[in-house]
Formats: structure tokens, C-alpha cells, sequence
């Protein structure tokens, strides 16, 4: 991540956007979810930057994880002590370079940030949806995306630069809309969620709606099941990382202080996770964590065939999936696949590995060769 | 395990023990704790097999897991649809053969299935322990087993045997007890709990500890914090499985049933996680399961050195260490490592890795290879 101040980011005439702003596109017609339910009208938050070019054919979406937003690059206010969270890699002169492209990126379809999802208001009822927001598939998020695309005048997406859940995205696209995409950068992902995957997304699911604050998906805004997805980002957070990444960052070093309670943080390792729990509660929705870790729980590309050629029969993007050595949560094995499949099709499709320590957030940090990697594949 | 019905497991002339039955010793004076706290009495729940030879220097020791407890062969009655939870190693003929030696196992201390742990009634109180019982450490698991050990009049240990926390038991006795342990056999274990495995307890206690059940760990037995150790329970199993053994035996089988409510169990994954989950609660105490991990996370033989070597100064004990190649939560590296130490400390010890997928609980699973080499080591 980048260390510069927020001043330092704006006054920066070298690689920082600087100020941005978010905006709202609200479609008024009715969305159709891939299971058939549908609501009378959605909202997606989004951000750009760069400027769409007069063939309007310079775009890259970029598509966000789990717990990610709209907010990629740049910061809201002088006052903001974090850009957003790909800022390494977005900005003039960085591999996606908005001096060139014009980057879109939106609150994913059943998000709790600003995007319409289980926290917004039913017009049916006036209260939240809740659980009746119907069930989402990561498809029903592209159809989303396709849909603010089409409202910002994209003739046709330059590229799809996704990680994880993002790199999911990427790909249903260039499934989806063959024609509409020309380059996917796909990273740290998979065709298809393992039983290792859907277990770890299962212990967290149960953590949140046996919390007694869960209510069945019905409580009020900043309150709710804490506990719960307080104890399943912790967990999710360590197969995010890796066991070197781990030991090298902390090993056995003890905790700053301790709370002196009982069963209190021991370890550094420990009193880190008790904060990336709390921090997290304070900006999820539980809600929108069932619904998008069941999204990709039941992501499948291999389908009933098993053969993930099926479902890229009709791909005609050029694609670049990057895996990382260290990443347990969707290995180097499952990316290959990816490639080798696209292979197998004759497409036009390169697999890189990278060996870096961070486990599966690698995609996320300071990697000079997946910049280069990355800003190669997409011609800069 | 074995899938012989009790019937036949009594019937059986070969290689059965049959039924057994567990006793307890209680220890009138004071036990005192690593940290200096002392309780005025300690019960230690155990069973033995075989029989003590003259010299009384026969007896085997197997020290248990996390879940385990004192029951690790035999049936307790004819009506019990399960033996011991390592019969498939222990009986007549087999590699712990107890036509050759006395085998001895306890509850460790601290435990929750008979000896004297959080659960036990304080005799200052009148009411359980709780968080009154002393923080507990591996070595005082094995002062504990020391104290059965002479009251059943042990002269020398011929062996210990253990897996995983048995596993540390082992490697501290042979460093505690040096001329009392002819040979250690550690399956699957560590000379100190990583920062992952840490991780992994730590969300296992902050779920029980955040369950409003646990109460500062003072409730009813059988009440208490079910909904956190049962999520406790299922992320730790994970960690006893791999990637590519859950890959074979449920990758994205359907569950067999939905029971209809939202976020129910989709994949068999779920339903067979839930069902560990449920299935612990039952059998198991919060509290210990409190104790038991910290105990976990502050061993350390590494100790302020970091070095193996001071902690292996005085062993005399043969080892024998043997890890699992698709063990992740005590990989490989962590087995060898202890070896390696013992070898440069001019000490007896030799490793064996063995190629299995089941992950950090091969060493209970059905393992020829495993029988062999114990079995050899052991001399019968």
C-alpha cells in the first residue's frame, strides 16, 4: 500500500488520482435475479477515473473481493488517512493507468456500501430487505455491472482486472458477454469453490446466524449479529494469509499489553486478529456477508459436466491469470486450470505464478512483478 | 477404525481387547501448578490394557489429543457401537500389542471426561472450578500422568505414544523425565504451536468466550457457550482435515437434505461440519476447551533461545517422529525440525513422513504403513 499522506497524495503530480468521488447510478426498472426473483429497482455505487475515450472502447472495470468496495484508488477528502484499496495499482502511470483508460469500479450487487443489497430499504415494506433480498449469484453481480456500464455509454470493456471473488467476476464476464470484453486479468482465483473453501464460509455463516443479534437477518443498522462476524472475519482473515506469512510478520511475539482478562490476547498474532475482527464489524453488514459468501459457494464453471471447456466455449477474451504460490484459499492448482482449460479451447489465455509469501492477499500488496505482469498484458 | 459390531469385537479372539473399564486415582496432596497455583487434590481418570510385568517396566503410555480422553481402546459395553478412539493401534497382536505391555491412558489434566478439571467441583467453593482451575501447560499434564504413573507402581515407561497435543506430552516427558522414557514415538506434532495455529485457537476461544453462555466461563453443566464451541469445533476440524481429502470425500456434493431454512446446509460439506459441531458439544466442556488450547499455544521448546538443542540437552529417550505430508495445521517441516535437533544434540531419533491426504488427523485414520513403522520401533 502506498505509505504517502493524503497531502503528499494530492500535491503528487507523479501516480496519485488524488480527490475522487463516488456517484450513484439508480435503474429504475425491475432486476431480474439468475434464481427468477426480482426487485423493483437497484442502486450501484461506483467510481471512475480517467476519461472515457470518444470510441468510448477505453474502459477497464475493476471488480472487488469479499470485503471490498467501489472506493479502488484515490481518497475522498485531505482528511483521508487510507486510499482505496488497489490504489498500488490503480492511478496515472501505475499498471492501470487512468491517464489511458477509464476505470470503473461499482459496490458489487448485494453489497452494504452504497450498492442495493439486504441493508437497503424494501420499497414493498419500508424496512430493510433483510433476508428477503433474494438469493445472488456472482452472475447476478455482472448482470448489475453490465447494467451501469451500459448507463456510463461503454461501447465495449478494454479489459476486467479482478482478485479473488473479483477474478470470479471477471471471468463470468467474458462467459456472459463474450463480445463486450477484450482482455481479462483474472488473480488468485477459481472456477469453482473447493469443499476446503465452502467449509471455512460455512463455520462463518454459522458463527453469524447463531448469534442471538442475527434475529433471522432483522436488526438495525451498526448493530446486529457483532459477535458473529466479528469471529468469521477473524477466521477468514488467517486463510487470507499464510502459514510463512504468519510466522514471519509475528510468530510467538507477545501481545503489546494485555487486557489482563482472562482468555485475553496472549500473542500479537492474537490481539491482530481481535482488531481485524472489530475493524470489520464496523464497516460490514452481516447480511451481505451471507449473501456473498454463498454467492461464492455455489460458483461453479465446471458445471453439471464437470468440465470447465463448457463454460468457455463461447470466451473470446484474451486472458492473463496470475496465481500465487502461497495462496491456499484458491491455489496455484486452481488457477492453472483456469489457463489450461482456455488452452484446451484454443483460446488465447497465459497463466502466471508468482512466488510471494502473503497467501491468498498477495494480489493485494506491494508486488512489482504483478505490476509489471499486469501493465505488460494490458499494453501500456 | 474398526467397523467390527461389539459384538464381534468381544467375540473376536484376535486382536480385540473387548470390554474394559476406566478407574480413577485419586491423589490426595496438593498439585501445584507450572504457574505456582496449587489445587488440594487431583483425580486422574484412566484405563489401563495388558498387564505390568515383574519388573514393572512393561507399560506404555498414550497420551491424547485436544478431543480425546482417557478411552483409547476396547468397548465399555456390549451396547457401545464405538471403541476407543485409537483402537485401530492398540489391542492384542496389533502394533501398542497388550499381550506384550501394560498400556495406560489418561484424561489429561484439566480435562472434561473425568479428571479434574474446570468442570470439577472446587472444594473451597462447593461450585465448579471454572476459571478458578490454574492456567494449565503441557508439563503439567504430564506431572499429572507422572503421579498415576507411580501409583500404579511404574518403574519405567518401555514407550509414550502420542498424536498431535500427545504428541507434545510425549516430547516433554522424554525432556522432563529423561531416565524414566525408553522411547517416545510423536506423531504429528510440534516443538511449538505456530502463528497460525495459534490464530486458528484464538477464533476458537473468541467465539466461546463472546457466547453470552460462557457467562466468564461459569455456567450449568451441559449449558454454557454451545453455539461458540460448536463453531469452534467445526473451524478446528478443518484444520484437522486437507484440501485434497475434503476435495475426495465431499468436494460439491449436494446436502442430502435442506432443511429448508435460509443459509441451511447446501453442500454435504456444511451438513457434516454442523453435525461435528453438534455432535462435540455434547460430548465436551467450553472451559477445557479454553485450557486445553492455551496449553497448546504456550508450548514452546524452543524456549527464549530459540533453540531445540537446550531443550533436547538431557533427553536419553529413542525417538521416533513421524509427520504427514498432508498435514498443515503440524506440517512436515515442524516434525523434522524436531529430529533434526535431536540428531545434532547426538541423541537416538529417526523420522518417518508418510504420504497421506487426510491432513493433521492421518494419525488416526486406518495406516498400515503407520502400524509398521510403530510397530517396528516398539521392537515386537
Amino acid at each position: 500500500m502506498n505509505d504517502a499522506s493524503p497531502e503528499e497524495l494530492i500535491e503528487s503530480q507523479a501516480g496519485e488520482i488524488g480527490l475522487v468521488s463516488w456517484q450513484d447510478y439508480v435503474c429504475g426498472e425491475p432486476f431480474v435475479f439468475e434464481n427468477g426473483r426480482q426487485i423493483p429497482s437497484i442502486t450501484i455505487r461506483y467510481e471512475t477515473y480517467g476519461r472515457l475515450n470518444a470510441a468510448r472502447d477505453n474502459a477497464i472495470l475493476i471488480c472487488h473481493a469479499l470485503s471490498g468496495d467501489h472506493h479502488c484508488a484515490g481518497i475522498h477528502s485531505i482528511r483521508d488517512n487510507k486510499p482505496g484499496w488497489w490504489n498500488n495499482i490503480i492511478g496515472p502511470g501505475k499498471p492501470v493507468d487512468t491517464d489511458k483508460w477509464f476505470v470503473v469500479c461499482s459496490n458489487c450487487l448485494g453489497g452494504c456500501v452504497g450498492s442495493t443489497g439486504p441493508t437497503s430499504t424494501n420499497p414493498g415494506t419500508g424496512k430493510p430487505y433483510g433476508l428477503d433480498f433474494p438469493q445472488l449469484t456472482i452472475r447476478d453481480m455482472v448482470r448489475a455491472q453490465k447494467k451501469l456500464l451500459d448507463h456510463l455509454s461503454v461501447a465495449r470493456l478494454f479489459a476486467i482486472v479482478g482478485g479473488s471473488m473479483g477474478g470470479m467476476q471477471a471471468l463470468q464476464w467474458m462467459i456472459d458477454y463474450p463480445d463486450y470484453v477484450a482482455k481479462v486479468v483474472a488473480l488468485a482465483t477459481t472456477g469453482r469453490q473447493s469443499a476446503q473453501a465452502i467449509a471455512f464460509n460455512e463455520v462463518g455463516r454459522s458463527a453469524i446466524t447463531q448469534d442471538p443479534g442475527w434475529n433471522g437477518g432483522s436488526y438495525e443498522k451498526g448493530q446486529g449479529p457483532r459477535v458473529g462476524l466479528a469471529v468469521a472475519r477473524m477466521m477468514a482473515h488467517i486463510t487470507y494469509l499464510s502459514d510463512t506469512g504468519l510466522e514471519e510478520k509475528f510468530g510467538r511475539a507477545r501481545a503489546s499489553e494485555s487486557d489482563g482478562k482472562p482468555f485475553g490476547a496472549e500473542f500479537e498474532i492474537e490481539e491482530y486478529l481481535r482488531y481485524q475482527g472489530q475493524s470489520f464489524i464496523n464497516r460490514f453488514d452481516a447480511n451481505t456477508y451471507l449473501y456473498f459468501t454463498k454467492a461464492l459457494d455455489r460458483f461453479d464453471l465446471y458445471g453439471p459436466s464437470g468440465r470447465l471447456e463448457d463454460s468457455f466455449a463461447n470466451v473470446r477474451a484474451k486472458v492473463l491469470n496470475v496465481g500465487f504460490t502461497s495462496d491456499w484459499l484458491y491455489p496455484p492448482s486452481q488457477n492453472r486450470a483456469l489457463v489450461h482449460a482456455l488452452l484446451r479451447c484454443g483460446r488465447d489465455a497465459t497463466y502466471a505464478e508468482l512466488d510471494m509469501k502473503l497467501g491468498h492477499d498477495s494480489f493485494l500488496v506491494h508486488a512489482p512483478e504483478l505490476y509489471r505482469l499486469v501493465s505488460g498484458f494490458l499494453g501500456n
